[in-house]
């Protein structure tokens, strides 16, 4: 594991910088100035190229080329081609990743999909702490299946033992929402396969964010989301991934005109098209996908081994940092605190964690506030450094230090995604 | 219904835009010079303000403003705002329309919605002509729901007889994509009414094309396009409507978190949102409905009587100029021929379509082909003018009398969508 001896000194945090490898990278980024952005884990920053290809693509494509883009600019094959580049950076393999609709949806196609694939198995099996929406399309799809299939939920330390010859499928977020403890996929997707059960992860906190080998784990589906780490903008499209060895069993409830073998012969009957293609379903939203691909081309440059390098060198500084200069505070680790069970980001508990986070985003410093009691850091290699770490670490210190959160603008609780 | 003198020269088609009220729309549309543009129902085109809109989402909003956008410039309430704006143009009241998701998987919801109002009753019934997504999607629930419900397909004419106690929904498309006829709304949802099924009608080819009356035809729900007649560019998000009446009694079967009465909360279980807010699913793509919240920002300034008035007049002048110029060449009218019975578009079967197509879009005329023998021309009122009309013919005419379409390059089928 990456380690980082403390600065002592802003000057030092630089240092650290001059001697980042990485370092070239934030400039792939339109960050305002002023900004320390700790929430790259919720909306990842505009790319540069993003900004030039949306432009390009809203007065070139769309305004001059109209209808004939679809063809002429490749639009048509844009869902596979940025799947494509999306699958290096999560160990999967050209031809297996498509990006369609909302993780939400690509969750419930893929969940119905292993559903199927065990017939007499009843059971979708998570840990209470999973992200919600996941928790609501598997309670979703067993309403609609009328009582056929239940949602089972357990606290993590019980997966082991729920993973009975009733579960169909094993449906767990490989990075923890909250507290960014990570998973051992390969360990549960094993004891999956034990039971007889399917592994299906969801990898909204984990692609663009750690190292992920789907593959090699013997995942069996999973799911990720474009707009986070993979900085797609505001609710890009998400991506699925089928692997090739189920791609002719499994196959998506969503019955939509792009997932058909023909797309455009306009056939009355429905036939999935033989690969990944077969799990889209309406028109992919166009500039969304544009924005998308430039984000994953700025991580793909960069490859998943030395980004994460990078931001396990900003977790354990930010770390050291607060358990330094932040003592005292009422702050508490939320996070593990042994980086190889975490994922890109670190957490705290606070009894005051809303107003402790508006009273940092007031400096311009932007975490977010999980409810009830989280502050959360996401700490994206590709933009963020280590001067940045310094300088966010010195506001949560006096934002505590002073009680400079006890105000009322603070605390009155607007909407936050 | 709108007539029109037929023009006997350009100079006369040029008069008729000097009179048409509506004429300076066209400087809301960003058109490519040397363009006549007959495709807007498959891709409607650039508005001014959503390539400035868009620019400024990227840069102010996702570049500067970051994940505080989605309070700070409102992104939370796009998908009910967008479609309270699209609510006047359908017959729809504030509050009983959203934007989200596809066509396909709204689709998808409004059936699975529909189906649970009607316990025991097992039958989707459409008809053969409908858009094959449409039958997709009802297929694919089908499937799902194991043998439980089928759809039942029929032509349209034996739609009433086919109607029976079995029925629970009738699932039909208001202006068919390939021929433009236009179904009779009020009288086929109440023959639905009155066999005790529901009536689903899809929007696609309707919204921003023809004025539709929702509530006054007494439908049960509908879905429809963003990205056709309303302009939001490429892959724009779709809108759903379900009526107040019928909000506390249906539901979305994909439960995703932006649908909970508190998505916020993060609660572990499912809580649907009471009012339409309750059909949205996951994350929406931003730059889709904002792009589509200036397309449909135009239509709505000039009022859907007043387009309907002049898409009857332009498609008269196309019909009468056919009529008049291209008789003799092989091209039969697919459309109704009367226009109340017609949406904005006009079809006609020819042998080589494909080849007509391709001929007519080399020389900047714009139209699309639908398999197997279909030219279709949308007739935009907001942007074509009457001397486009004029053009479109005259070079169809000779696309047709030269026999230009006879050429190796434009029988060559690439796909279009």
């Amino acid at each position: 594991m990456a380690t980082v001896n403390l600065p002592l000194s802003r000057a030092e945090a630089l240092a650290l910088d001059a001697g980042d490898v990485l370092a070239p990278l934030r400039h792939e980024f339109l960050l305002p100035e002023g900004v320390v952005y700790l929430d790259g884990n919720s909306l990842g920053p505009l790319t540069r190229r993003a900004a030039e290809r949306v432009a390009e693509v809203v007065s070139a494509e769309w305004g001059r080329g109209l209808i004939r883009s679809w063809n002429l600019h490749g639009w048509i094959d844009l869902p596979r081609r940025v799947g494509d580049a999306i699958a290096p950076l999560i160990g999967a393999a050209p031809g297996e990743v498509v990006v369609a609709d909302s993780t939400s949806v690509n969750l419930f196609k893929l969940l119905s999909g292993a559903l199927a694939l065990r017939p007499g198995r009843r059971v979708i099996l998570s840990e209470e702490e999973n992200f919600p929406s996941d928790l609501y399309m598997a309670q979703g799809l067993a309403a609609l299946l009328g009582g056929e299939v239940r949602l089972r939920l357990v606290p993590r330390w019980e997966l082991p033992a729920a993973l009975d010859h009733q579960v169909a499928v094993v449906l767990l977020t490989h990075v923890d929402f909250r507290t960014g403890e990570m998973h051992d996929m390969a360990a549960v997707s094993e004891a999956a396969h034990r039971a007889g059960a399917l592994a299906l992860w969801d990898l909204a906190h984990s692609a663009g964010a750690v190292p992920v080998d789907l593959a090699g784990s013997g995942a069996d589906f999973a799911v990720g989301c474009g707009y986070k780490y993979l900085n797609g903008g505001p609710g890009a499209p998400s991506f699925l991934w089928v692997p090739r060895r189920l791609q002719s069993q499994a196959r998506s409830p969503l019955w939509g005109w792009l997932g058909h073998a023909e797309p455009f012969a306009f056939d009355t009957a429905y036939r999935p098209a033989a690969g990944i293609e077969g799990w889209q379903c309406g028109t992919p939203g166009i500039l969304g996908l544009v924005s998308l691909e430039c984000g994953v081309a700025v991580l793909a440059a960069a490859g998943m081994a030395s980004l994460r390098r990078k931001s396990l060198a900003l977790s354990e500084l930010l770390l050291g940092l607060a358990e330094r200069d932040c003592r005292g505070f009422g702050l508490a680790l939320a996070s593990p605190r042994d980086g190889d069970r975490r994922g890109s980001q670190v957490s705290f508990r606070h009894r005051e964690a809303y107003a402790v986070c508006q009273a940092l985003i007031a400096r311009g410093v932007i975490g977010d506030f999980r409810a009830p009691d989280l502050v959360r850091f996401g700490l994206c290699p590709a933009f963020l450094t280590f001067a940045d770490i310094w300088d966010a670490v010195g506001h949560l210190r006096e934002v505590l230090a002073t009680g400079a959160w006890n105000r009322q603008e603070f605390r009155v609780r607007e909407v936050v995604t």
